[in-house]
């Protein structure tokens, strides 16, 4: 059996999930290389993991020749450079999202990864989930007809610290971003127009930013259905992730998971589990999954499932999304991508 | 179109139940007389649905030729006798149940009603329920193929009054003796051996009257299918009725009714309505559809749905459980209802 | 016990429904006259229901000094004139929605009401849905604090006649008004801003009316809460109308109401019951209840719970999405009402 | 970090799952060596987990000075024997259920165990389900009070083979004997009586072979609480595995577990996932969670969470259940342990 050597660039916590998902759930991949900035808090995990080689210098994995893949978990303000560096290198590439804030920067990664031909995948996990997944081979399968709307609800059970708040790119490009992606994956159609509609009403701190953290977001995509999120950064619930695909021949929709289905019967009512508390338990098997997919792309040469036309699509439809807040005005997709796009979405992801 | 005059007797809890239930609901049907021992506080309730006529003297329902039926919902020690006048002055019969608590005189009140050709129907009230005759409908249509099991759960909200335990047969004959019919009515075939195991533990003052508050009843039904039967006198959380049957091409079953489907998702957990809280909530439009089924089989001269060989089979299975669970050891009903049993199958109801 | 005497006018189905509704569930009232333009087919039924007087002329309700208030179910076209009518003549008024399809001739309408010092309640039925209800009174009593979001899905099983979708004012004022209606009863705070989203995509005739059969519909409230609504003409699986309201300290959610609970679990998956077919069906108790309530307010003097104000709002908010979805950006709704919503405001209901 | 090193004996269906469960998911274990009675199958799998050592001579386990514990999977019928063979050679013993059809057996093995000081833990992988778990967690935590009943539901989605169905010792000892002891643990209590139903109703050649496919099994336990079990040998829609414990303060429930929580709303009603297939889908991580359980009860030098007395009351509950449907009435469980039980009891598990 072939085994992947993979690099990991960024040992945070997201870095740290797919080092576990790789070392005991991807057989056909293998860790062998860490950078980080700051290395020491990763080397102790890392040993546990088998991996032996925790450096600050990103530079040592692009330069070991027996590592055919990165795994970028860096910040994002890295993400583009680190992605033009690896595809140089000739090696194939699994990055966080969103690869950059800017339009200019994604394009010229894609640009670099496609002339490098070297594989790119996007880290939108949500695609590998179980329920979506299912909804999305449902609505394939012609079960509810021609898709009408896309209803996805999108909850963080509490906001990120005021100093993440900060370089994200506003709650479009940082949360959003996932609610976009997933809306193109449900409804197999680009979104052609976006209109972002939001409020300050979880914490003062957060406008003061200069950001919402709640928002209603309503999609026209190309295929005439339409798509509206609600999102909030604060769920006292906990990270309450549902869609519901509603068509011309019925609807397909999934609730949230929870620790157990137990249920109390008490004097004070009924009562259940809360959902899982947010994405690292949400998603651990869907983390998981979009891993396998990657190595398995890599491996046997076929195209990765989220690739360069989901980088530029999803970050195009998350700018029209915080211009029109700005503006508040619909704003159509092609306001940003220009001539673009087209070109884009004739080339399809690799 | 013709109206059936109705003359009540015994005007309390459930006898107001179903005089409200006439008035609003069974538009074939009118109470022209209400007869109770204790007649005045009916007067009120009695004179705002209209009914002028309350008296002390059931006989005097009884000697009015313009009655053409008497829903009779005085005590169980009364209910024979009743029975027996009114089909000798050729009145139809609804009759809340247990129709007596010894099989003899239930003998004998239908004997009288067959030789009169009166109809009777007994207030087994569960099989007009929405679920239960939903579940009886498919079960008939063959959705689950050959039914295996019926499972029931039984739970009131709280236990009656002592005085009433007292003088009511004991769990098997006041309670589960619905869950009896029930369990004939969803299985389609009749009980041959009960077993029942007791216990004591919602109150010792039931178990010092020798009766049990908490009971498992097993039975077995002539076409081979098993039954379980579970009671509790006393769910916290309100009236728990459940029913499942389980067969060789599945499972149908329901849940309870609430209020609301309202459901509260907060720091504390997702919590929704208990069930509604008794009988007369549950049942409110059961209730309603027994007595529209009553009026129309007198009126045209059709089966009443409940009839005399349901009055005599879930006595002889509560006495069945009654005795299983006084000698320990399961009980076949024929031991109970000797060689008239099969005499009885044979007549039907009518 | 006092009884309020009512004269219908315009005896359809919805008509019909009320009349019903009178004779069986409200005691305190009881229609006595009955005007249509074609009152032949309504004889049957209003004798039925004990009602003798059928007339072509509701001129002869108008003037019957024993009627006490008129229930105006006609087309919508005649609704304001009828409502002047009636308050010249002392008579309180129930009105179906909308009361007009101008801003103008609601206003007049409601001048009429308040200088007449009559009653006026508007059919606004799902403000009185037992779900609806109990999540109005849990925001109210701060379950969820403060208010974020409310969530409306409102479809219909099947669109209506052609016909009546070029007399009815388009989407926003036949069928969104009520989402309209019960998005500020929810939320307990005015709408200040529309954007309106559309497509054709059930029907291609009703695009060629100038309306759309699909929409989403952005809501800000005054209290800076958002608000989202997404409709359809056509759900395959019936008639489907959940709402949700979400804030600070969680969210307060329901489902459907279906005929029973009963899950046929099976070899082909778990299948449980589709929603109430339509309007009739859900609503049946709202239906009372709202005429329980209108009746209640006449005879106790107590302000109508859907009243002058509401009449206004929800076809503000009507007109406002209309002229969203034509001139494709968000419109606040004091550009429709102008300087007189601050009066109306104020006014509050009577 | 001590590493234990087992020794697997068995590779057939549930020694796999083990192996598995140990190579991904136990960081304090690792299987060096596996002896099968028919090797060559499992050297492939075994090798992919980097197990090298695959034999048909389970004394090479035995005497391998490394291995600190077995694991064993082998047919029932070698259980005994081998546990008290390991035992004799100092090693702890992970057991698969049940320990031995006879009394005697399990006795003389629990002897050996509890001589040689070593841990035995058996593979009751129900205990460790989330769900279950939890209701146990919360009936020890008082939440619904003093449990009055315990109610369980598990229905196979097929038969298995006629040949093992010969040896298997019969429903109550192979199947059930999973539901008696997640009996016990739920309850808290000791089975003190047992009364078995049961018919053949799946196939007719699993009551030819003497055993029966569908069963209620009412128990008593010590402290009072009553128990009912409803087992099948077929549910068409899948496995089906469900507890409920009903108590003076309340009832905890479970629902089954399904592969997504998608549900089709559609022309036909409303659908969603069966139940997971079968034990292996349903119990993947139970499976896990027994087996670090086991792991670190060796390392840490605790008691197994299932040991001894479980093995012994399991069987003896099955005993008398098969007594009970012979002898058609119910069986105390003391009539079956005889005076050793109150012994075994006092000594509780090791």
């Amino acid at each position: 059996m072939d085994v992947l050597k993979l690099g990991l660039i960024g040992a945070g916590r997201i870095g740290k999930v797919h080092a576990q998902s790789v070392a005991y759930h991807v057989p056909r991949a293998r860790i062998t290389r860490i950078a980080d900035i700051a290395p020491e808090p990763a080397r102790v995990w890392a040993a546990e993991l088998g991996i032996r080689s925790v450096t600050a210098d990103a530079r040592e994995i692009l330069d070991d020749p027996e590592i055919g893949a990165v795994v970028i978990c860096s910040s994002t303000d890295t993400h583009a450079d680190l992605i033009m560096a690896a595809a140089a290198k000739g090696k194939h590439v699994f990055c966080e999202k969103p690869v950059d804030l800017t339009l200019a920067k994604v394009k010229a990664a894609v640009d670099a990864v496609e002339r490098a031909k070297v594989k790119l995948q996007v880290g939108f996990n949500r695609r590998f989930d179980h329920n979506f997944k299912r909804i999305r081979d449902l609505v394939r399968e012609g079960v509810i007809g021609t898709p009408h709307v896309v209803r996805i609800t999108s909850r963080d059970p509490a906001p990120p610290p005021l100093a993440y708040v900060k370089v994200s790119g506003g709650i479009f490009l940082d949360m959003t971003i996932h609610d976009f992606d997933l809306a193109r994956y449900l409804s197999g159609s680009e979104v052609v127009e976006v209109y972002a509609k939001g409020a300050v009403l979880v914490d003062p701190a957060i406008g003061a930013e200069g950001d919402v953290d709640t928002a209603i977001v309503t999609l026209e995509f190309q295929n005439g259905c339409l798509g509206v999120i609600d999102n909030s950064r604060k769920a006292v619930y906990g990270y309450d992730q549902r869609v519901e695909v509603f068509g011309a021949a019925g609807s397909l929709a999934c609730e949230n998971d929870t620790p157990t289905s137990v249920v109390h019967s008490g004097a004070n009512g009924v009562t259940g589990d809360k959902p899982l508390y947010f994405f690292l338990e949400r998603y651990q098997k869907a983390y998981i999954d979009e891993m396998n997919a990657f190595v398995e792309a890599v491996l046997d040469g076929t195209p990765t499932p989220v690739g360069c036309e989901d980088a530029i699509q999803s970050l195009v439809i998350g700018l029209a999304a915080r211009k029109s807040l700005a503006e508040k005005r619909p704003v159509r997709t092609a306001e940003i991508s220009g001539a673009e796009t087209a070109r884009n979405r004739a080339r399809g992801s690799r």
